[in-house]
């Protein structure tokens, strides 16, 4: 397929110059400060390793294909649970430490590390299962589900399971002190852009107000716009949470997750609350196939929990000024997610939202976009 | 030229493709905010804006090009300075702001704006003036100097000027505790990094022992041998400063630059300090040309200063653990700067030193290597 990240021909979807993309993504994965930092995610490696060797069944004497090996942790523990045949593809130079990690770890016999993207390897025979650990920010940021989908389509076999098998982006109001700050944050870079074209007139004899309204935009977007990282603890939650986006890894294409379109709604849990934004996560479920299921199902969540938290977070996206609502009021919310023309690794989001209180009465519906960057 | 972004052809030099170039490093260009931090810099603004207006000479009714325009600010100076005809020459999406600041400031007529590479682009004649600034942190980071040369062969008349028209990098001993932090700092990763693979070994059957000392390389660079920006206080500097390389911007040529070999010395002027690395900045000089010199010569200098410091402040080399000195002591430096493999942009350092203690007697040489990012 060449260096085309895409299937799909039309809109938002374009061959991806390699070397871009390894300049605006791959390249962080090439530090094993990076990988160290994913490898010390408690929830995120005990998922995968309940995941595989409470469900040894799927794993010995067979084939078994990791995309984006990394360090080569799933690839191991595929092994190390019976597996006849793991290859493990590792896009990055990663790929080195993945085998000599294997060969200490006496795994060599049936852990094969190839170097290259999953879209341009041979593997010599189709596997029994797929394991990737594909999952950015928000579920999709950077767009490595792509990769999974295509490993899929030229490498399972018809019985083949996808390890995960499900997954499912997540949504919820919240109330947060970042609104504030992010507001703040803003109004003084605002003020000092105000001293700068002031200062650049008296002294250096340019008018540099004309750049006053790009100045603003670009400002506003990367303090009130762009969504943030943050760690949500429970109490930030104020309203029930809804399922944007319910993926089938079996049967998803990358056209289901081109524009992730999606209707639903939030019940205001919280009696006299601030909305302040919105939270985003994701979860993923290791259920196997129906025709194959696990004999004992893994769910690996980051939604907002205190005992709980990953190295994913959630994602926040902001509202200011804070909105007050009430419990049981109704929140209707129409959510567009769509990649950046500039990077597809990156999200642009719309986020319409319509308030009814629980008196009926309808507030005035508004619209917000958001950059996931 | 195409996308070549170096006239040689050979060692550290090959065609860079623009979109990689483009997510590697024009991309920050393309912000208000970096143009914002430019412009607030006082030191660097005064300089420059000194060097036109009490050299009105090389401009009235002169044709100018500006080598990377930004938001314009060079070009518009020139046009205030009374040049005939500006080129303002800009290869992000600034132009357009660069654009809209020339018009609101009534220059349209005399600066005309164009969006694209220096090396690519044609002028309808060729220029009296070049003027840049396309200094990097110690000089030469960013390997802009290559598109002002390119320029100057295209589009300088033989007569021409260029702005600034010296170039000097220089260096000197000095004391920090910069390097007792990041000493600390690589010692407080290696303990976590001890404790994670005791931790994946329990926890998950997996032995990461190989990769300790891949891992303890990574960190060692990051922390240690990665230089650092720092604003220098002058009771920091503890020796003469040397010039490490001096540059005629008329004559110069990239060869000249893709390998900066030096060998210079330092006195310790400190009695009995503590030589903890060294430090890098540079200054430039408008001295117009032998034939056609300037009326006012102006300096831009980054050296360590109380009242006059500047967005690049200087580039720190550390060398942990520090080493005693005393007044008199001898430093016999050898400097090797290349650039880097994988982005022509950044550079590698071999920095060789021999002390002779002012008793005569002769410390054991050294040689580090340090990565400028």
């Amino acid at each position: 397929m060449g260096s085309s990240r895409n299937g799909v021909v039309g809109d938002r979807t374009a061959a991806v110059d390699k070397e871009v993309d390894f300049a605006n993504y791959f390249c962080t994965y090439s530090f094993l400060y990076h990988q160290k930092e994913m490898l010390s995610d408690r929830v995120r490696m005990d998922a995968y390793f309940n995941a595989i060797f409470e469900n040894k069944h799927h794993f010995q004497g067979k084939a078994v294909l990791d995309v984006g090996t990394g360090s080569g942790i799933l690839a191991i523990w595929s092994a190390q649970a019976g597996a006849r045949k793991v290859y493990a593809v590792e896009a990055t130079k990663m790929s080195d430490h993945a085998r000599a990690l294997v060969k200490s770890n006496n795994l060599q016999g049936v852990v094969e590390v190839i170097e290259g993207s999953i879209e341009d390897v041979t593997l010599p025979e189709k596997v029994d299962v797929i394991i990737s650990e594909w999952m950015g920010y928000f579920l999709l940021r950077e767009s490595m589900f792509d990769s999974v989908i295509c490993a899929r389509d030229r490498w399972l076999k018809p019985t083949g399971v996808m390890y995960p098998s499900h997954a499912r982006m997540w949504m919820a109001p919240i109330r947060t002190g970042l609104g504030d700050h992010k507001m703040n944050d803003f109004d003084l870079a605002m003020d000092d852009w105000s001293y700068f074209v002031d200062q650049t007139k008296t002294h250096y004899g340019v008018d540099m107000s004309v750049l006053t309204k790009p100045y603003s935009e670009e400002q506003r977007k990367y303090y009130l716009q762009t969504s943030m990282w943050n760690n949500l603890h429970p109490h930030q939650v104020i309203g029930t949470a809804a399922i944007v986006k319910d993926i089938d890894c079996l049967t998803a294409s990358v056209s289901d997750i081109l524009k992730v379109r999606s209707k639903f709604s939030h019940s205001i849990t919280m009696e006299n609350a601030k909305l302040c934004g919105f939270g985003g996560w994701f979860d993923v479920h290791f259920r196997g196939r129906t025709e194959d299921p696990v004999q004992k199902e893994v769910e690996l969540t980051t939604a907002p929990s205190i005992d709980y938290t990953t190295h994913w977070g959630q994602q926040v996206f902001l509202l200011p000024p804070p909105i007050r609502v009430s419990q049981g009021d109704d929140l209707s919310v129409s959510f567009l997610m769509i990649r950046s023309k500039e990077n597809h690794r990156l999200m642009e989001v719309e986020l319409g939202c319509e308030i009814q209180q629980h008196s009926g009465k309808l507030l005035a519906p508004f619209k917000n976009k958001f950059y996931i960057e």
